[in-house]
């Protein structure tokens, strides 16, 4: 299982809740949503970027996001959600997702997410802030998390 | 099912959505007080509740909640929610809950919430500002919304 | 309003939830996933789709999804989301999403999915049915639903 | 906080999601009742319970449910949820719950829910049968989970 997250520098895990299944008894397809927003949030608080965000007013929207289901889910079980940064443009980056089971050991589902950097001030798209896209590239270089 | 919803000032419609059926093929039951939570801000809307509060940092701490299902809910379907107050004391009223399906013209469900005066710049529980007690009481007094 | 539905044969309404923003005050992002669901959801029904699966095990699995985040929704709004197939392969077809904000008149997500057609008694893909194919194209030819 | 889950038998733990806050920026509502659920089919399956209702068709049905709100949630945090039988009628039991904040070591909210035993081939309310009673007591007489 570890193999499947080497390349992720940020993960969380969270169990399955039985309510999360839908009629068709397995996960639905929108809850993989919620673990690749708790994984951002993650990568984000290793960023710092909340606190950034509040002296700054400089914050990441998410512009765009999808997922693809490889092996459905079911209760009980637990998840182990990776998330990194596979791109960074002037204005934007992209950051890549998987959803790993602890049951099966395999991967349940990737995604992927565009975040653009936004001026909430101005009300509009801004250039990645130096400082954040260092802090990515050595969050990026550093091990994954345990 | 008018007669159903007679002593309810505010209602709120919603679609059943498939994607809240749980593994059992029933709506899960905390959908239910997705239901009620939207009465009830409607309610609180009609008492233009939330921009007093803007105004005087004084608004409504939810304090407790209660769901009796009487009959499963599926999709499809469409159900209106109705509020109401039932009891108002000093720092804290009393709002009943109905939920009523269109499909089977009968209550799915019934509950109750308890909601506290809060003073948010203070930190406490305060009195029912009188402004909003009557509003309520103009209010339950009207005609039930159509 | 009605033009920005105008190559949406099926759609649904619903209102916005208050409770369905998050701490950004905005309708958080997974909720638009369950609108897509519920368009999709409505789709098969206009093709007996859950029927037929019922009587030949051959039904649909979503085996990806993606939203592009245009306009963010907030409390109080109602949405129209609108769904259409746009692509059919031998074994799958891609559907096409719309949710229109009817407080400002405008897209506030487009997404797609794509959809497999999946033989659940013999575990794996197959050929999307003779009847199903006739039936999205027929309902593709058809007026938009009002 | 061992302190507060001492008559707790049964214990889940699960991170809060930032997704599951809403506009007033703590834990929606309703999500406790979400860990509440989780709490009760975590107990269900000490109990087998499921298992049970395959070989019997009688099985458990939420009749109502109430939560308390005592401290509100915030994200980054973790909850362990307690669930007990606090007594038990001939055809229904109650279970308390408790939500313990790890961060705040103190209880967010407790609740509690009435189970009714239910036949599901003769569609009627029925005796909880011996057997499970006697695993609620084994369970309840037990040490609490770890």
């Amino acid at each position: 299982m570890k193999k499947l997250l080497a390349d992720y520098p940020v993960t969380i895990e969270t169990p399955v809740a039985w309510g999360e299944m839908d009629a068709f008894k397995h996960v639905n397809n929108i809850v993989y949503f919620r673990y690749f927003e708790s994984a951002r949030i993650a990568y984000f608080e290793k960023l710092q970027l909340m606190r950034f965000m509040e002296e700054t007013a400089i914050g990441p929207i998410l512009a765009s996001t999808q997922c693809k289901y490889k092996y459905p889910l079911t209760y009980p079980d637990t998840v182990t959600v990776g998330a990194t940064v596979s791109a960074i443009e002037e204005e934007r980056f992209t950051m890549n997702y998987v959803v790993v089971s602890h049951t099966h050991e395999l991967i349940a589902a990737s995604g992927e997410g565009i975040i653009v950097s936004f001026n909430y001030r101005e009300n509009k798209k801004t250039k990645i802030p130096d400082i954040i896209r260092e802090r990515i590239f050595a969050l990026e270089n550093s091990a994954p998390s345990p």
